[in-house]
């Protein structure tokens, strides 16, 4: 049997949003790695191993899943999201460089998914319209100052900007700081939106001002969206506003 | 017949990268519009009018969309990609803010896709797996001035940078800027990736350091990743090298 991993990322949640390309190698792995709550996800059946693990853990469920590849298994690692962005795919790659070198040569392949920022753009209009930029706002693996950095020159850009991870139980203050740091380079009035477990049952997007936005309206599983100086909203009889950002713009404001 | 619209994202071409979401809309719908090569993707059927149309036509092509829906029509307008990302859904948005007041309470949803750069990254490696932006490199909608200001800003903050629409036959020269003003602001040997016609039987990504990167590499369907200082290579003995950017970082460099 020859082995090959596939990093596969399975959307925001909802089944309508996986790829035809994930479902058909989850339907042939016969081993499922990754963080408990997306293993548990893919149903049990015969011949599926499914190692869900904690989170935090990536360089080992990454040596893992290498590792029973190279043992010929038919390996897929899920991530949420797009596996690329700020999940699985980066860390299998850092285990690659660093670990045996037959690995390389092994059959990788990474399946994309939607985005959490895409996701939730789509939910309420088309906040991404124009230029934009993502940022992890977990410092666990790089220094804060530079988030800061990064933050007030992509205000400076006027991108639209997503910030993932903006908060958790062991980084309380990140997100209110980079607000902070945002009312004093961008308008108050610009939208940020909070998308909380899109697509999901518990799903809750609120969009407000820069001005009255407070990072306690954030949690684990929020996506924060901050808008542009030319992100808009276009009033609704019927429930809430879309948030767009036009595709022309004069200048930088 | 109660209508609605629906801006659906195709991705970057293949059917393994349809969301059922989107496949599903495109079965309930009675008018599809779009980008002529875009509608022409979904075959003929009976009770289904297909509205091809030229590029650059975003804003009538939207507000033909709005008007049938507001006549009971089921309307999918088709992108390539995810509509969200420099693609129909802000156009959507701009005609419902400036068209018929009704327009704003029709039932209106985005339907994302995978958008070129999830495509292109995931075809060699994890480029994107640190903080990033993406830049519409058309000026036909922005001066080019906020186009350079913001490659310079993004250069210095340090992103990986997905340059959109890097070149077609009336934006000739502009990447050949957009690289020079880069390699002012960025070490030369950062790699560079030219991912043209992902997914499709013509693709073809290369990868080279930006020193060597010439625009003429590139045309309408190429994506272009300017790595960031940390975007590393692994060679490997069969196959292109993966590319992919660590999680971690240290600092600015």
């Amino acid at each position: 049997m020859t082995g090959w991993l596939a990093i596969a990322g399975l959307g925001p949640g909802a089944a309508r949003l996986v790829t035809p390309e994930v479902t058909a190698a989850l339907t042939e792995a016969t081993d499922l790695i990754g963080y408990g709550p997306y293993v548990m996800r893919v149903p049990e059946r015969i011949g599926l191993t499914r190692h869900p693990s904690d989170n935090r853990e990536e360089i080992d469920r990454a040596s893992l899943a290498l590792q029973l590849a190279a043992e010929g298994k038919r390996v897929v690692v899920v991530s949420s999201g797009d596996p690329g962005v700020f999940a699985m795919a980066a860390a299998v790659f850092e285990a690659v460089e660093a670990g045996d070198p037959s690995w390389r040569d092994l059959d990788i392949r990474v399946l994309p998914g939607i985005s959490a920022m895409f996701a939730a753009a789509a939910r309420i209009g088309a906040p991404l319209g124009h230029d934009f930029c993502a940022i992890n706002l977990s410092d666990n693996l790089k220094p804060w100052d530079l988030i800061e950095r990064r933050l007030r020159l992509a205000a400076q850009a006027d991108f639209v900007i997503a910030l993932y991870n903006p908060l958790s139980k062991g980084r309380p203050w990140q997100l209110g700081r980079a607000l902070d740091l945002l009312r004093e380079e961008r308008t108050d009035s610009v939208p940020v939106v909070f998308a909380s477990a899109v697509g999901d049952v518990r799903e809750a997007i609120d969009t407000v001002t820069l001005r009255e936005a407070v990072a306690s309206r954030a949690d684990m599983r929020t996506l924060v969206l901050i808008g542009s100086s030319l992100t808009r909203l276009i009033a609704r009889a019927t429930g809430k506003p879309f948030v767009y950002t036009p595709r022309s713009a004069g200048g930088l404001s």
